[in-house]
Protein backbone atom coordinates (compact mmCIF):
# COMPACT_ATOMS: atom_id res chain seq x y z
CA UNK A 1 0.00 0.00 0.00
CA UNK A 2 1.23 3.45 -0.81
CA UNK A 3 1.16 5.01 2.89
CA UNK A 4 2.23 8.56 3.78
CA UNK A 5 3.20 9.09 7.38
CA UNK A 6 3.00 12.63 8.31
CA UNK A 7 5.89 13.81 10.85
CA UNK A 8 9.82 13.12 10.80
CA UNK A 9 10.06 12.80 14.86
CA UNK A 10 10.66 9.52 16.09
CA UNK A 11 7.22 8.15 15.86
CA UNK A 12 6.83 8.91 12.51
CA UNK A 13 10.70 7.56 11.90
CA UNK A 14 10.11 4.35 13.00
CA UNK A 15 6.45 4.18 11.94
CA UNK A 16 8.06 4.50 8.13
CA UNK A 17 10.85 2.38 8.82
CA UNK A 18 8.34 -0.64 10.28
CA UNK A 19 5.59 0.13 7.24
CA UNK A 20 8.53 -0.13 4.22
CA UNK A 21 9.85 -3.19 6.04
CA UNK A 22 6.41 -4.94 5.67
CA UNK A 23 6.73 -4.23 1.63
CA UNK A 24 4.88 -0.94 2.10
CA UNK A 25 5.46 1.91 -0.50
CA UNK A 26 6.72 4.86 2.00
CA UNK A 27 6.96 8.57 1.78
CA UNK A 28 7.74 10.45 4.73
CA UNK A 29 5.62 14.20 4.97
CA UNK A 30 7.30 17.05 6.39
CA UNK A 31 6.99 20.53 6.10
CA UNK A 32 9.81 21.46 3.79
CA UNK A 33 11.71 18.89 2.40
CA UNK A 34 14.61 20.63 1.88
CA UNK A 35 15.01 22.14 4.75
CA UNK A 36 14.83 18.93 6.56
CA UNK A 37 16.89 17.69 4.10
CA UNK A 38 19.52 20.34 4.80
CA UNK A 39 20.10 19.30 8.32
CA UNK A 40 22.49 16.54 8.87
CA UNK A 41 24.79 14.78 11.46
CA UNK A 42 23.69 12.74 14.50
CA UNK A 43 20.10 12.46 15.00
CA UNK A 44 19.13 14.20 11.68
CA UNK A 45 16.13 12.80 9.48
CA UNK A 46 18.60 12.92 6.86
CA UNK A 47 21.21 10.66 9.01
CA UNK A 48 17.73 8.27 9.35
CA UNK A 49 17.45 8.45 5.71
CA UNK A 50 19.90 7.35 4.71
CA UNK A 51 19.89 4.21 6.57
CA UNK A 52 16.23 3.77 5.37
CA UNK A 53 16.84 4.12 1.65
CA UNK A 54 13.83 2.42 0.61
CA UNK A 55 11.66 5.92 2.54
CA UNK A 56 10.94 8.75 0.34
CA UNK A 57 10.76 12.27 1.68
CA UNK A 58 8.40 14.74 0.17
CA UNK A 59 6.04 17.66 1.54
CA UNK A 60 2.93 17.33 3.53
CA UNK A 61 0.84 17.93 0.17
CA UNK A 62 3.22 15.22 -2.31
CA UNK A 63 3.00 12.64 0.57
CA UNK A 64 -0.53 12.89 0.75
CA UNK A 65 -1.45 13.51 -3.03
CA UNK A 66 0.25 9.72 -4.22
CA UNK A 67 -0.73 7.78 -0.55
CA UNK A 68 -3.46 5.40 -0.13
CA UNK A 69 -3.33 5.71 3.34
CA UNK A 70 -2.04 8.47 5.52
CA UNK A 71 -0.92 8.31 8.80
CA UNK A 72 -0.80 11.09 11.11
CA UNK A 73 2.60 11.11 13.48
CA UNK A 74 2.97 14.44 14.06
CA UNK A 75 3.04 16.12 17.25
CA UNK A 76 -0.71 16.76 18.66
CA UNK A 77 0.01 20.65 19.10
CA UNK A 78 0.56 20.98 14.98
CA UNK A 79 -1.71 17.99 13.63
CA UNK A 80 -4.47 20.30 12.37
CA UNK A 81 -1.62 22.84 10.79
CA UNK A 82 0.22 19.98 9.03
CA UNK A 83 -3.25 18.07 7.82
CA UNK A 84 -4.06 21.47 6.46
CA UNK A 85 -1.17 21.65 5.13
CA UNK A 86 -1.34 17.95 3.17
CA UNK A 87 -4.72 19.88 1.79
CA UNK A 88 -8.31 19.10 2.23
CA UNK A 89 -8.71 17.43 -1.43
CA UNK A 90 -5.16 14.83 -1.04
CA UNK A 91 -6.81 13.64 2.30
CA UNK A 92 -10.83 13.35 1.08
CA UNK A 93 -11.52 9.60 0.56
CA UNK A 94 -8.59 8.17 2.57
CA UNK A 95 -8.16 6.27 5.05
CA UNK A 96 -6.32 8.88 7.77
CA UNK A 97 -4.53 6.77 10.76
CA UNK A 98 -4.21 9.05 13.53
CA UNK A 99 -1.56 7.77 15.93
CA UNK A 100 -0.96 11.23 17.93
CA UNK A 101 -1.76 12.72 21.22
CA UNK A 102 -2.52 16.29 22.24
CA UNK A 103 0.16 16.49 24.79
CA UNK A 104 -0.30 20.03 26.59
CA UNK A 105 3.71 20.66 28.25
CA UNK A 106 3.10 23.72 28.93
CA UNK A 107 2.12 22.63 32.68
CA UNK A 108 5.17 21.31 32.86
CA UNK A 109 5.92 17.60 33.62
CA UNK A 110 4.50 14.90 32.70
CA UNK A 111 1.98 16.82 30.03
CA UNK A 112 -1.40 17.25 30.84
CA UNK A 113 -3.77 16.86 27.51
CA UNK A 114 -4.12 19.95 25.32
CA UNK A 115 -7.83 18.14 24.35
CA UNK A 116 -9.70 16.36 26.84
CA UNK A 117 -12.78 15.22 28.15
CA UNK A 118 -16.03 16.63 25.95
CA UNK A 119 -13.30 16.14 22.67
CA UNK A 120 -10.33 14.81 21.25
CA UNK A 121 -7.92 15.25 19.21
CA UNK A 122 -8.95 12.28 16.93
CA UNK A 123 -12.67 14.34 16.43
CA UNK A 124 -11.41 17.47 16.07
CA UNK A 125 -9.41 16.03 13.24
CA UNK A 126 -13.07 14.19 11.56
CA UNK A 127 -14.56 17.83 11.96
CA UNK A 128 -11.51 19.19 10.00
CA UNK A 129 -11.41 17.36 7.43
CA UNK A 130 -14.61 15.90 7.16
CA UNK A 131 -13.84 13.78 3.79
CA UNK A 132 -11.16 11.78 5.54
CA UNK A 133 -11.64 8.30 7.07
CA UNK A 134 -10.24 9.09 10.24
CA UNK A 135 -8.90 6.17 12.66
CA UNK A 136 -7.58 6.66 16.09
CA UNK A 137 -5.08 3.96 16.61
CA UNK A 138 -1.60 3.08 18.37
CA UNK A 139 -1.31 6.40 20.63
CA UNK A 140 -1.51 3.92 23.63
CA UNK A 141 1.82 2.92 23.48
CA UNK A 142 5.55 3.24 22.55
CA UNK A 143 6.44 3.72 19.15
CA UNK A 144 8.59 0.49 18.88
CA UNK A 145 5.87 -1.46 19.93
CA UNK A 146 3.67 0.32 17.61
CA UNK A 147 5.59 -1.02 14.72
CA UNK A 148 6.80 -4.38 16.69
CA UNK A 149 4.46 -5.48 18.80
CA UNK A 150 5.96 -9.28 19.10
CA UNK A 151 9.15 -7.23 20.78
CA UNK A 152 6.49 -7.47 24.27
CA UNK A 153 5.54 -10.10 25.25
CA UNK A 154 5.21 -11.85 22.19
CA UNK A 155 2.32 -9.49 20.93
CA UNK A 156 0.21 -10.39 24.21
CA UNK A 157 -1.19 -6.88 24.56
CA UNK A 158 -4.25 -4.87 23.27
CA UNK A 159 -4.54 -1.96 20.81
CA UNK A 160 -7.59 -0.16 20.09
CA UNK A 161 -9.63 1.19 16.86
CA UNK A 162 -11.97 4.23 17.11
CA UNK A 163 -13.45 5.23 13.61
CA UNK A 164 -16.91 6.30 11.95
CA UNK A 165 -15.77 4.57 8.74
CA UNK A 166 -16.26 0.60 8.95
CA UNK A 167 -14.33 0.01 5.77
CA UNK A 168 -11.08 2.42 6.72
CA UNK A 169 -11.35 0.27 10.54
CA UNK A 170 -10.96 -2.75 8.59
CA UNK A 171 -8.49 -1.18 6.77
CA UNK A 172 -6.19 -0.28 9.95
CA UNK A 173 -7.02 -3.88 11.29
CA UNK A 174 -5.48 -5.14 8.57
CA UNK A 175 -2.54 -2.92 8.62
CA UNK A 176 -2.07 -3.59 12.65
CA UNK A 177 -2.36 -7.40 11.93
CA UNK A 178 0.43 -7.30 9.39
CA UNK A 179 2.33 -5.33 12.21
CA UNK A 180 1.80 -8.30 14.65
CA UNK A 181 -1.10 -6.99 16.63
CA UNK A 182 -3.06 -10.10 17.89
CA UNK A 183 -6.04 -7.96 19.96
CA UNK A 184 -7.24 -5.19 18.14
CA UNK A 185 -10.63 -3.71 19.63
CA UNK A 186 -12.97 -1.91 17.97
CA UNK A 187 -14.25 0.98 20.50
CA UNK A 188 -16.47 2.11 18.57
CA UNK A 189 -17.07 5.66 16.45
CA UNK A 190 -14.52 7.95 16.32
CA UNK A 191 -15.56 9.57 19.65
CA UNK A 192 -14.30 6.76 21.64
CA UNK A 193 -10.73 8.86 20.78
CA UNK A 194 -11.49 10.44 23.89
CA UNK A 195 -10.82 7.39 25.90
CA UNK A 196 -7.69 5.96 23.73
CA UNK A 197 -6.28 10.26 24.34
CA UNK A 198 -7.45 9.98 27.97
CA UNK A 199 -5.38 7.13 28.87
CA UNK A 200 -2.12 8.88 28.02
CA UNK A 201 -1.95 10.33 31.46
CA UNK A 202 -1.73 7.11 32.87
CA UNK A 203 0.63 5.66 30.53
CA UNK A 204 3.14 9.09 31.30
CA UNK A 205 2.65 8.13 35.31
CA UNK A 206 3.81 4.03 34.43
CA UNK A 207 7.02 5.12 32.47
CA UNK A 208 7.75 7.40 35.28
CA UNK A 209 7.03 4.44 37.84
CA UNK A 210 8.40 1.61 35.73
CA UNK A 211 11.56 3.65 34.32
CA UNK A 212 11.25 2.32 31.02
CA UNK A 213 9.52 2.38 27.87
CA UNK A 214 8.79 -1.19 26.83
CA UNK A 215 5.14 -1.65 28.23
CA UNK A 216 1.47 -1.86 27.14
CA UNK A 217 -1.91 -2.07 28.20
CA UNK A 218 -3.93 -5.58 27.57
CA UNK A 219 -7.81 -5.73 28.33
CA UNK A 220 -8.10 -8.70 30.20
CA UNK A 221 -11.53 -10.19 29.64
CA UNK B 1 -8.08 -4.41 60.66
CA UNK B 2 -11.60 -1.88 61.44
CA UNK B 3 -12.48 -0.75 58.40
CA UNK B 4 -15.61 2.35 57.58
CA UNK B 5 -16.85 1.30 54.22
CA UNK B 6 -18.57 5.39 52.87
CA UNK B 7 -21.37 4.41 50.59
CA UNK B 8 -24.16 1.61 50.47
CA UNK B 9 -24.86 1.27 46.76
CA UNK B 10 -23.45 -0.98 44.62
CA UNK B 11 -19.56 -0.66 45.20
CA UNK B 12 -19.79 -0.19 48.58
CA UNK B 13 -21.77 -3.05 49.68
CA UNK B 14 -18.94 -5.15 47.15
CA UNK B 15 -16.45 -4.08 48.91
CA UNK B 16 -18.08 -4.22 52.62
CA UNK B 17 -19.00 -7.77 51.58
CA UNK B 18 -15.40 -8.87 50.74
CA UNK B 19 -13.59 -7.25 53.32
CA UNK B 20 -15.75 -8.92 56.24
CA UNK B 21 -15.31 -12.03 54.27
CA UNK B 22 -11.92 -11.98 54.60
CA UNK B 23 -11.87 -11.45 58.07
CA UNK B 24 -12.36 -7.49 58.90
CA UNK B 25 -14.72 -5.72 61.18
CA UNK B 26 -16.79 -3.69 58.72
CA UNK B 27 -19.06 -0.47 59.43
CA UNK B 28 -21.06 0.74 56.41
CA UNK B 29 -20.92 4.58 56.33
CA UNK B 30 -24.49 6.27 55.24
CA UNK B 31 -25.95 9.57 55.87
CA UNK B 32 -28.71 9.10 58.02
CA UNK B 33 -28.88 5.50 59.18
CA UNK B 34 -32.72 5.15 59.82
CA UNK B 35 -33.74 5.97 56.37
CA UNK B 36 -31.29 3.65 55.23
CA UNK B 37 -32.46 1.33 57.32
CA UNK B 38 -35.99 2.07 56.61
CA UNK B 39 -36.01 1.46 53.22
CA UNK B 40 -36.88 -2.40 52.23
CA UNK B 41 -37.32 -4.32 49.53
CA UNK B 42 -35.78 -6.03 46.31
CA UNK B 43 -32.14 -4.08 45.87
CA UNK B 44 -32.51 -2.14 49.39
CA UNK B 45 -29.60 -2.23 51.87
CA UNK B 46 -31.49 -3.69 54.47
CA UNK B 47 -32.16 -6.77 51.97
CA UNK B 48 -28.52 -6.57 51.73
CA UNK B 49 -27.40 -6.28 55.23
CA UNK B 50 -29.78 -9.27 55.94
CA UNK B 51 -27.33 -11.61 53.92
CA UNK B 52 -24.34 -9.63 55.19
CA UNK B 53 -25.46 -10.05 59.13
CA UNK B 54 -21.52 -9.80 59.87
CA UNK B 55 -21.49 -5.43 58.81
CA UNK B 56 -22.60 -3.20 60.66
CA UNK B 57 -24.31 0.05 59.85
CA UNK B 58 -23.67 3.59 61.11
CA UNK B 59 -23.71 7.27 60.61
CA UNK B 60 -20.82 8.64 57.87
CA UNK B 61 -19.43 10.24 61.44
CA UNK B 62 -19.69 6.92 63.50
CA UNK B 63 -18.30 4.89 61.45
CA UNK B 64 -15.43 6.69 60.50
CA UNK B 65 -14.96 7.47 64.32
CA UNK B 66 -14.66 3.69 64.66
CA UNK B 67 -12.18 3.09 62.29
CA UNK B 68 -8.84 2.36 61.10
CA UNK B 69 -9.06 2.82 58.02
CA UNK B 70 -12.15 4.38 56.01
CA UNK B 71 -12.76 3.75 52.40
CA UNK B 72 -14.74 5.76 50.02
CA UNK B 73 -17.21 4.23 47.76
CA UNK B 74 -19.30 7.05 47.49
CA UNK B 75 -20.24 8.16 44.31
CA UNK B 76 -17.63 11.30 42.97
CA UNK B 77 -20.20 13.83 42.75
CA UNK B 78 -20.85 13.49 46.71
CA UNK B 79 -17.74 12.36 48.08
CA UNK B 80 -15.86 15.68 49.30
CA UNK B 81 -19.25 16.26 51.36
CA UNK B 82 -19.98 12.94 52.43
CA UNK B 83 -16.26 12.91 54.02
CA UNK B 84 -16.97 16.80 55.76
CA UNK B 85 -19.99 14.45 57.20
CA UNK B 86 -17.54 11.74 58.34
CA UNK B 87 -15.69 14.76 59.75
CA UNK B 88 -11.92 15.83 59.40
CA UNK B 89 -11.08 14.71 62.83
CA UNK B 90 -11.75 11.05 62.58
CA UNK B 91 -10.15 10.78 59.55
CA UNK B 92 -6.74 12.42 60.51
CA UNK B 93 -4.16 10.17 60.58
CA UNK B 94 -5.89 7.21 58.98
CA UNK B 95 -5.69 5.69 55.64
CA UNK B 96 -8.39 7.15 53.43
CA UNK B 97 -9.00 4.51 50.50
CA UNK B 98 -10.44 6.41 47.56
CA UNK B 99 -12.26 4.01 45.41
CA UNK B 100 -14.64 6.52 44.02
CA UNK B 101 -14.26 8.35 40.01
CA UNK B 102 -15.46 12.15 39.42
CA UNK B 103 -18.21 11.07 36.61
CA UNK B 104 -19.84 13.75 35.16
CA UNK B 105 -23.80 12.41 34.10
CA UNK B 106 -24.78 15.60 33.51
CA UNK B 107 -23.49 16.11 29.52
CA UNK B 108 -25.45 11.97 28.55
CA UNK B 109 -23.48 8.75 28.36
CA UNK B 110 -21.08 7.60 28.75
CA UNK B 111 -20.25 10.26 30.93
CA UNK B 112 -17.42 12.85 31.56
CA UNK B 113 -15.16 13.00 34.16
CA UNK B 114 -16.28 16.28 36.45
CA UNK B 115 -12.55 16.88 37.60
CA UNK B 116 -9.83 16.06 35.06
CA UNK B 117 -6.33 16.90 33.34
CA UNK B 118 -5.07 19.10 35.81
CA UNK B 119 -6.75 18.14 39.28
CA UNK B 120 -8.16 14.82 40.01
CA UNK B 121 -11.13 13.56 43.06
CA UNK B 122 -8.11 11.94 44.60
CA UNK B 123 -5.69 15.20 45.13
CA UNK B 124 -9.00 16.98 46.10
CA UNK B 125 -10.21 14.51 48.88
CA UNK B 126 -6.15 15.00 50.26
CA UNK B 127 -6.49 18.99 50.10
CA UNK B 128 -10.13 18.84 51.95
CA UNK B 129 -8.80 16.26 54.37
CA UNK B 130 -5.13 17.08 54.53
CA UNK B 131 -4.57 14.95 58.16
CA UNK B 132 -5.79 11.68 56.32
CA UNK B 133 -3.54 9.82 54.37
CA UNK B 134 -5.40 9.50 51.24
CA UNK B 135 -4.53 6.17 48.68
CA UNK B 136 -6.25 6.20 45.49
CA UNK B 137 -6.93 2.42 44.53
CA UNK B 138 -9.34 0.11 42.87
CA UNK B 139 -11.33 2.64 40.76
CA UNK B 140 -10.03 1.83 37.54
CA UNK B 141 -12.18 -1.97 37.67
CA UNK B 142 -15.40 -3.30 38.71
CA UNK B 143 -16.24 -3.70 42.09
CA UNK B 144 -16.79 -7.71 41.60
CA UNK B 145 -13.16 -7.75 40.07
CA UNK B 146 -12.03 -5.36 43.15
CA UNK B 147 -12.78 -7.75 46.35
CA UNK B 148 -12.49 -10.73 43.72
CA UNK B 149 -9.68 -10.24 41.32
CA UNK B 150 -9.15 -13.66 41.32
CA UNK B 151 -12.68 -14.28 39.51
CA UNK B 152 -11.00 -12.88 36.23
CA UNK B 153 -8.23 -14.99 34.75
CA UNK B 154 -6.67 -16.24 37.97
CA UNK B 155 -6.31 -12.53 38.92
CA UNK B 156 -3.82 -11.56 35.96
CA UNK B 157 -4.40 -8.22 35.90
CA UNK B 158 -3.49 -4.59 37.43
CA UNK B 159 -4.13 -2.62 40.48
CA UNK B 160 -2.72 1.05 40.68
CA UNK B 161 -2.03 3.30 43.75
CA UNK B 162 -1.42 6.44 44.26
CA UNK B 163 -0.79 8.48 47.97
CA UNK B 164 1.97 10.55 49.24
CA UNK B 165 1.73 8.62 52.42
CA UNK B 166 4.55 5.59 51.95
CA UNK B 167 2.95 3.30 55.39
CA UNK B 168 -0.64 4.20 53.67
CA UNK B 169 0.14 2.62 50.84
CA UNK B 170 1.79 0.06 52.25
CA UNK B 171 -1.18 -0.68 54.55
CA UNK B 172 -3.40 -0.44 51.16
CA UNK B 173 -1.00 -2.96 49.08
CA UNK B 174 -1.58 -5.57 52.29
CA UNK B 175 -5.16 -5.49 51.78
CA UNK B 176 -4.50 -5.79 47.90
CA UNK B 177 -2.76 -8.92 48.29
CA UNK B 178 -5.36 -10.08 50.88
CA UNK B 179 -8.20 -9.69 48.31
CA UNK B 180 -5.98 -11.79 46.19
CA UNK B 181 -4.02 -8.90 43.51
CA UNK B 182 -1.06 -10.19 43.00
CA UNK B 183 0.11 -6.84 40.43
CA UNK B 184 -0.11 -3.74 42.58
CA UNK B 185 1.77 -0.68 40.85
CA UNK B 186 2.81 2.09 42.46
CA UNK B 187 2.32 4.94 40.57
CA UNK B 188 3.62 7.55 43.18
CA UNK B 189 2.23 10.63 44.77
CA UNK B 190 -1.37 11.18 45.11
CA UNK B 191 -0.93 13.71 41.72
CA UNK B 192 -0.78 10.31 40.03
CA UNK B 193 -4.44 9.77 40.70
CA UNK B 194 -5.19 11.74 37.33
CA UNK B 195 -3.69 8.91 35.62
CA UNK B 196 -6.09 6.25 37.51
CA UNK B 197 -8.91 8.91 37.12
CA UNK B 198 -8.81 9.70 33.39
CA UNK B 199 -8.59 5.90 32.45
CA UNK B 200 -12.32 5.71 32.86
CA UNK B 201 -13.44 7.13 29.59
CA UNK B 202 -11.68 4.49 28.02
CA UNK B 203 -12.99 1.94 30.70
CA UNK B 204 -16.91 2.96 29.75
CA UNK B 205 -15.91 2.61 25.95
CA UNK B 206 -14.60 -0.90 26.46
CA UNK B 207 -17.66 -1.90 28.38
CA UNK B 208 -19.79 -0.35 25.82
CA UNK B 209 -17.72 -1.99 23.24
CA UNK B 210 -17.19 -5.91 24.66
CA UNK B 211 -20.47 -5.63 26.62
CA UNK B 212 -19.86 -6.87 29.86
CA UNK B 213 -17.73 -5.66 32.92
CA UNK B 214 -15.87 -8.53 33.34
CA UNK B 215 -12.39 -6.95 32.07
CA UNK B 216 -9.83 -5.24 33.45
CA UNK B 217 -6.34 -3.48 32.63
CA UNK B 218 -3.15 -5.60 32.82
CA UNK B 219 0.00 -3.23 32.03
CA UNK B 220 2.59 -6.30 30.29
CA UNK B 221 5.73 -5.05 30.83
Amino acid sequence: MKIAVMGTGAVGRTLAGGLAELGHEVTVGTRNPETTAARTGEGSFTEWAEANPAVGLASFADAAAGAELVLNATSGAISIDALGQAGAPNLAGKVLLDVSNPLDFSQGMPPALAIVNTDSLGERIQRAFPDARVVKSLNTMNAEIMTDPRRLADGDHSVFVSGDDADAKQTVRGLLEQMGHTDVIDLGGIETARGAEMILPLWLRLYGSLGHLEFNFKIVR
